[in-house]
């Protein structure tokens, strides 16, 4: 029997694709930061459909979406979260790595450590007022690690 | 050499599709709401195994899965986040977009914009009691958007 | 025209797959758990690269990803979210099932109900310092039942 290499074609035109890239921000200060570009700048291009998941590889900072444009609103998510998980809340015993460490990894679990984003047309399918947000929760930040994966 | 069809075939079961879908969900007042069937309603069919991924395009709206049967949850839920996000708090700078906005926003975030539901055997697998929720966050809510992505 | 085997063999190692297995985790008591390894024990072995996603199919107990070292990390967590949800708020008025239920509902929504992982080069792709944690909201645990899916 012959191979029918129509078939496959049509069959093959479905077939997806796994993209995957380790990203070290740029450093951030203790805060709520908009990371859409810092992310975007690193993936040369995106398939047509899909999924951007994103990843981050820490305990004491976290990722969301949130509002895009006016700083305000991360200032505020930053004086919030303080308020919300508060270093002075007696209760803590994990103490030893300094007094924000414990709330980091509570803020971190609030926001989650992953974020997926549809792709549409071969671009972020994020509504118009909607950004990728870096929450750094410890003082002394570092360049935070993060695995971008694409499904196309 | 000759081209190994079967192989290929044997191959080919397990290509996989992505399938997209934007939704304009119906207007939901403030509160929390049980969406499932709003959303299946309007996906035709499902595929044997794989995950429906649901974002929301808004920054003051959020999905989560919660219990589905007793409507008081959601009475709950959206009263206890009022008090867990309080407009009254003196701490926002945010403010001109209306006293419900930045708690909004954080709601948003707490929640999450995206949820993601395994599919088996064609059908949500979701647990008995568990239901899509959409946190409506403003109080004159809007028609909210919602992007459905289903790997197969 | 003839059948391009060698384009087609091209293609066909990026195909993908997804592999779905539904896990019963051991019983937990009231509380939050490192369960990385009674996950990926009941996973025999992972893709090269990939997803792993999570999903946990009730509502009173949730999935997030946070510090695998320290025990004490797991007991202020417990400890914290009986502060930021507690039992006594008077707000309630779903309480047919106890007083921990809709606290255990309300957290679940915090955590989350799934968390999906980079799998790398065959492993899971967490920090240094990340672990699953299953978070139990109710005090007569119960097993729970955990949907992992695999994209590879």
């Amino acid at each position: 029997m012959d191979c029918k290499c129509s078939n496959f074609h049509e069959i093959i035109i479905f077939a997806l694709m796994i993209i995957q890239k380790e990203i070290r921000l740029s450093h951030h200060s203790y805060g709520v930061h908009l990371i859409t570009e810092e992310i975007t700048r690193q993936l040369s291009r995106f398939p047509k459909d899909g999924i951007l998941h994103l990843f981050i590889k820490h305990t004491s900072a976290g990722l969301t979406i949130n509002e895009n444009a006016d700083p305000s609103v991360r200032h505020d998510f930053e004086q919030f979260f303080d308020y919300l998980v508060p270093e002075a809340w007696s209760g803590y015993t994990h103490t030893m790595e300094g007094s924000d460490d414990m709330p980091a990894h509570i803020k971190s679990s609030l926001f989650g450590s992953s974020v997926s984003v549809p792709i549409t047309d071969g671009q972020l399918n994020l509504g118009t007022w909607q950004g990728i947000y870096l929450g750094e929760f410890r003082k002394r930040g570092s360049q935070r690690q993060v695995v971008a994966t694409i499904y196309s």
